[in-house]
């Protein structure tokens, strides 16, 4: 996400003074409800989607996920790789290659 | 995110040949499974939380949120912003500033 | 569900004095996070699941249900009588018969 | 549950054809769907709610739960009572007295 967007996420809560609404735990409610709304869009049917929705839908999610980061002070590029490094080591190339089996089941 | 960021995101997953699991309606529910787990950090205290935990599960609804940008075929600039104009409409800052109400309630 | 059942169910709290995290709100992230976890069933295979994991996760989420119901002081057939009402006038046979349009779209 | 309300359910689905679009899977999407839903009653504050939307929320949930059982054949009070079974053995009353640690942390 380019940097003036960031920006622009974060005016449009300045604006509206809704920082105070933004703890973690209220956003991690947000960002579940919002994944939600996507999921919804392929609650009955998992080929077809209305894709206008699922623009909307995923635009929230990660709307609410730079409003976390940002609450917490944290660097998405971080935390991403720091993920990504343990993911890596749970689902071994070897292993996981064409399966979808939890690391736990591997 | 930086480029390195997402191409890593995408190397994982190219490696492993998990697109094929990676229809849309498989991230959503991907996206969901991840931010309820997020919202686990706060199930019963809003205060307080491991931050370990929440940077793991924050990158990984993140991570599934670039998969389905990627699979998609989406760019997150174009979504967000258009998201952040309805946003806007939706939520005018004199009616919205300083309270949480819903727009069809506002 | 068998009042026997029920009983057992706010026995198990009671014994751990676990009534005091039971606030609303914690009850509807609890009953959020097991439902994701239902769905993690699902995640990457529409067809085939863990059945015993299908059966744990759909009853912890039964189980959550039930104590919110307690916590609210509400009457389980009352609450239900009153949906399908709503949704008989929502979704009027003749109109829905056969598809799975949302109701403001029908 | 009553047994009528539980037919009335039941008839409100068979009276619409829409047993077709009751998937374990899609069962399992639409009780997050409106688990989340029934968060948003407290995604902003976790003290006051609307209880009118409360009740819909959890019904909806209820009824999707009620769906689920008798898709798969399965019976409330006997996978309720497997998993109280298990969540006695893995929350012990003398550990589990007035805390909230997950069992793996206790």
């Amino acid at each position: 996400m380019k940097q003036t967007t960031i920006e622009r996420i974060r005016k449009f809560s300045d604006e509206r003074d809704w920082d105070q609404f933004h703890s973690p735990a209220n956003l991690a409610k947000s960002i579940v409800i919002e994944a939600a709304e996507l999921l919804e869009c392929f609650q009955w049917n998992d080929q077809e989607c209305n894709m206008q929705h699922v623009k909307e839908e995923l635009a929230d999610v990660i709307v609410y996920c730079q409003n976390m980061l940002d609450k917490l002070g944290l660097d998405v590029d971080e935390i991403v790789n720091m993920k990504l490094t343990q993911n890596e080591e749970k689902y071994p190339v070897e292993k996981s290659r064409g399966n979808a089996v939890k690391y736990d089941e591997l």
